[in-house]
């Protein structure tokens, strides 16, 4: 059996775009980091060390800043296709890109009741994501957010479970529940109304978190799933990936007092980890929608 | 000359504790963050191994847990202030205690125009802080946010400066000017309405940093501690320190296109670092209120 | 088109597992970060609330402190073997599991020529992973490590690459070349010197990144993957992620000073990103050997 | 009570600089994180928006790249020294500054037994730093280290302590010691050699932690400190900061296993911080020399 050279990629990770629009007195801004990954014909690259078929990283990080002007980041959607369209189309050696965004939302100082028109404060409730993958006239988008941190001081249980020689878990009927939602929803075509549904499927996924009785935090990942998907038609799929962010009740008994779910010591490490999909039967084709450039070594 | 045990202080550093309201049908959370630090008679327990004196640091984790089922966390300055009152009146050994608080901020969730009872996210804007310093019979309370991330898109210049040999930067009299801002606020006495002036602070701030023309962050700096000086009459000084984060006008000019101040690269390191205080002529003595346990060593 | 429960696994994260041998006077110490995923029979947990099947994560993680007793830590790959197995075999609702494991190494402490017998030094310079896959009797074993941190002052270059009209980067023959490296090595079979093999490996990876002239990092890596196939008979594949850590010449002729490659900025952000892998033509299944929990949503 | 200018002073903070040394085949290479901070006749700047008299931090970071140039950075001391002496008396409005660097050390690669000319894996065992505090004439230089983590599996207790009605800490004759330390040494004087210095005070700290029977870690550092200041006569004084990072003996009783001091969980919060100095009875004015630029506000 010989070597050869197997999977490999290539692209330039965080650039740091911000975009601000200043046509007017009430100025817009938009904050991004924007990741590049290219795949395709490189093999002389590495075997032979031969660039000429290489777009060289630093063009890839120009590119981005250079579409932030002449095409505008209004969607970080549109932003990212229209850079990865850029690189398979026009890009010869290029057979397929993934362009991964993250956006940084931030909040419009208000004066004297008064939106400010070129100050804002940085919202930190949630990154909103996107990652579009392009393969010849093949294209996947997937949006989403990560870091919502959310809470739940009653309305959870976790009991009736599984035991076995290591288990010394105590049931419960009345618990702590938190985590920080990493959500990707995949969504079949283009041309969506992409913020009006960041917005609603954030408002969607809180409030499936905070009505749902949960037995468990995957019973409430798969209610939130399943609501985003009856709601949006255009939604093929969603992933959620949730940290079990532990929160347990301190043994105050010690000390002559009775804690009745009041004080929780919030622990870092380990944590669970539930993910779990919502999804359609005989739904379209996930191709490598799902596949992340962090995810390859 | 000898050799001799020098300055000395012990604690338990980032004691994650939640506290829950629950005796209505609308709970209520607080979530912090609490270290504590004392110091006093401990020579024994360096020069000679000796613990009698020594309050394990385990103890007073312990403490804090109980102190949030006995004294509740309705306002970090309180909580810090019956923490260390504690230290120092009941540990004989101890002749001072520091306590530090962070608190993460939450909003209650909203479904169908409602406030949930017991539902949140985490707010991620700024981290609120309290630092309680206890003597005898003396106490500094110093309140304080830090993690308010500002930017705003014009009404920023920096010219005239002092030029030397090394000095390359243009003068501009437009620019994007952005930090993340540590304040601290230095109170005259206690039993202040600390919540209302935590959120009446924070405000101050924001709207100095929108409104002021800024021809420097110094300048800014400036504006905003004295206008929270002139706002509370019991805050005897404030202290400011905001990296300068420095986001850089791209170079499009290379592929035709224009940059009239549209795209910037938003730089991570290295980054301004500028600090200052408003204070009072003749005000109160600050004693050891500044010091922070984190300045240590 | 239904909506149905789509892929989903569960697990316990970033358990810090120390475990000392003690049996002899010079002491052993092995210091991890177990996780624990599993998948299978779970429909019912996440679609009607029912745990019956859900073996708790919390007992998942009883489950790696107490083998760290009954089998020891030795070698990370056979850690993970044993706990993997244990789960599939042991629990009727699990089909399969991933155990990954990251190992912090230490060096033992050195007093006056002569190594201590119980007390050391944490190194830096990389951590050593493993990851195994169990799916019914079939097994993946993928050793590796990551934070290896690798600098050249010269002997790369960077020259004869793809140009188009977003391209500003000047040809270059003598640069500083720096990544932070991960590596994952996936075995045909199990049983093998796995603790020889890491240290060999991680010995060729150096050398090859500092004896080959490198005209791009695609080749250094491959070059890097080649050596390690050719060297172990019984490793499949080998995956490399190297992001390009830019060392940018600091311009400094505008202070009148030349500087032939003397003064860098190390910039952050963005950085180059490189993946790539050596295989074997008509090698063995990587099966989901390479499929990383941290990468399903 | 007019309300004023309060301290005030700023800089250029992580100045990420690395210096290669290349006239002979065997490179050279400084790998460190340089920050400045100014104070002096800034009034202006801040209350009427007045910049001439200020050196921007632009210009601060163009001194630190010219200077890794002009001046070198064999040592880090002396390379802070040169800059904190240039801002003052070059510089009119400047009447004190403050240089800090952290070095980060690089092992030469050994290929087949030979130390290779110009490649390098980063160590990550600590960070070596340097302060130097420069006002007028005067100057303070402070060395030191962080990060360096250190365990000992038995020689350490903790027993004898102050109980009061929230302790529950068990006593202790055994348990596993650990933490991660930084130090930080005064010199009187200049012109020590201060890389020799810095390993052997290393050594001293990491010997003394190995071989001291530690009672508490109050003792350990006293007795780190006093043999550092017993070897070296130029050391004014010494100040240890050291989390205590909690490794709890993991309870296998409920699973039929004993654990005499084998399987542990290693706790990230809370954490004991334990800080302690060493000095001179009677020793020189440490002026400011501690102060930190980051432990301002």
């Amino acid at each position: 059996m010989g070597i050869v050279l197997g999977p490999n990629q290539y692209g330039k990770a965080e650039c740091r775009v911000v975009r601000i629009v200043r046509d007017q007195p009430r100025h817009e801004l938009r904050d991004v980091n924007v990741s590049t990954c290219l795949w395709g014909d490189f093999d002389a690259a590495h075997v032979a060390g031969d660039q000429s078929r290489v777009l060289p990283t630093d063009t890839q990080k120009n590119t981005c800043y250079a579409y932030a002007k002449e095409h505008g980041i209004d969607q970080v959607e549109e932003y990212a296709l229209v850079l990865g369209r850029h690189f398979v189309d026009d890009v010869e050696s290029v057979a397929g890109a993934r362009v991964e965004v993250e956006e940084y939302l931030w909040d419009r100082v208000v004066v004297d009741g008064r939106e400010h028109d070129y100050s804002w404060t940085r919202r930190g409730d949630a990154v909103r994501t996107a990652a579009v993958t392009v393969i010849g006239d093949a294209v996947w988008v997937v949006s989403g957010l990560h870091d919502l941190v959310l809470l739940k001081s009653t309305g959870s249980e976790f009991a009736g479970f599984l035991k076995d020689q290591y288990t010394t878990l105590e049931e419960t009927h009345d618990r702590v529940l938190a985590t920080s939602l990493t959500a990707r929803w995949r969504w079949d075509g283009t041309g969506h109304d992409w913020g009006a549904a960041y917005s609603g499927i954030r408002q969607i996924l809180v409030e499936r978190f905070a009505d749902v009785h949960s037995r468990a935090l995957q019973q409430t990942l798969w209610e939130m799933g399943r609501a985003v998907l009856e709601a949006y038609g255009a939604v093929a799929e969603i992933r959620l990936s949730a940290p079990n962010k532990h929160h347990f009740v301190y043994d105050l008994a010690r000390f002559g007092l009775d804690n009745p779910g009041e004080v929780f010591h919030a622990d870092d490490r380990p944590y669970g980890l539930i993910q779990a999909a919502a999804t359609r039967d005989g739904g379209s084709d996930p191709g490598p929608a799902w596949e992340l450039s962090t995810g390859f070594a």
